[in-house]
């Protein structure tokens, strides 16, 4: 195999955060909810919801790696921290289908516009696979919604364990029968990358400066001297000689 | 959703037996190692070397499978089964990376040719994955060797169990977050297909008569009345409305 530009050694797979990196949950949640309550003439403040809701993500996955709560998949997780929202928030009117429904926006979220065709052609040349803290089934849609060609999908279930926990960076590099130096994570997020260098593997940045929208406060470059740090993912392709 | 032909209610997701439903083993193991001993010259009864293998591959899964043997993936399971039989064979000339190449052989086995258009058409409206008793790592490898277009990859080694016990066939629709009757299993094998109905799995057959060469001796049809029988994998898709 070729080495790829800019590297001195090539992964052979590589697996990506997902939440940020691959899809925009922010605009999608957004746009998706804004005209769902159209329809039934529920008001609320959408995006505040929204990002409340994604504020609940990390304390959420925190009670569980803490112990504080037995394992729980992400859906349910959300699902916990939407009820309690919706009663802060004081929005009225939603049912229990509403409530489901809004739930599973999160396995309807947009892939950014550079993701798919860069994933197509990492796709060639590398396994490419998700190593989210979604659930394998949130997953699975996703990559059916969007169209994202996965060769393998890992979903924190698998590992009973959410990042940055060392067994779900080190789950995936031994089903992939992979040494964690032969494995690249590529993310948006500092700490994702960090916590994966820490387990050996090698680190991929991609900047995404809106996935919090106004809100964005950190993860607008990188913080380390990544192995590989790309403008999308398509850069991320070229850099990696795909 | 329109209804399936033929069918009275639909899977969400269809998962696949692989050795002999998806690949063709057989043939596919005596070409590779035909071509593969003529290099160094190593003389020896491939084809025969390949069916005394296959033969070690349900009483080494069973082994596991009752306890006498800790976990072992299906990769070691192989390679302990081909170092038994290179020595009672007496085949010489074979070094560690012969026998590395050769054990890897099962990673590179080609599909039927009905497998990838039928899988293609299945995916348009199903969700679709192998249900195999390889190791996760070698149904990545087969899919990317043979183009098989998974949305989800099920290896025997996330469930630490070899089929036909029921943690496989719900532990995949687990992971799916599919009840039992939701998820299909596809295979050319009864036993397979029994054991998935005992468990509450919609089942599909498809005859692969030729899976064992001149000795194949059974599945060469339906021994029960499965939800759906197709001639092959195209059939299947057409029958179940892909």
């Amino acid at each position: 195999m070729e080495q790829p530009k800019n590297q001195s050694r090539a992964p052979s797979a590589i697996v990506f955060d997902v939440f940020g990196t691959v899809v925009d949950w922010r605009s999608s949640l957004v746009a998706e909810l804004t005209t769902y309550g159209q329809t039934p003439g529920i008001t609320a403040d959408w995006e505040r919801l929204v990002d409340a809701w994604r504020g609940a993500y990390v304390p959420s996955m925190n009670r569980v790696r803490l112990g504080e709560q037995p394992w729980t998949k992400l859906d349910d997780l959300h699902r916990q921290s939407l009820d309690r929202l919706v009663a802060e928030f004081g929005i009225q009117g939603l049912t229990e289908t509403d409530l489901c429904h809004i739930n599973r926006g999160w396995h309807r979220l947009h892939p950014w516009p550079d993701s798919v065709p860069g994933l197509l052609r990492l796709k060639r040349r590398y396994i490419i696979g998700p190593l989210s803290n979604g659930n394998l089934s949130l997953q699975v849609d996703l990559a059916k919604h969007g169209g994202l060609p996965w060769d393998v999908v890992f979903g924190s279930d698998i590992f009973q364990h959410y990042k940055p926990d060392p067994e779900t960076y080190l789950g995936a590099c031994k089903y992939l029968d992979l040494a964690p130096g032969q494995v690249m994570l590529a993310a948006a997020h500092n700490d994702d990358l960090a916590a994966a260098r820490a387990n050996g593997l090698m680190t991929g940045f991609i900047p995404r400066p809106t996935e919090y929208g106004p809100h964005q406060s950190r993860d607008f470059g990188p913080e380390q001297d990544w192995d590989v740090v790309a403008s999308d993912m398509e850069d991320l392709a070229a850099r990696l000689g795909a």
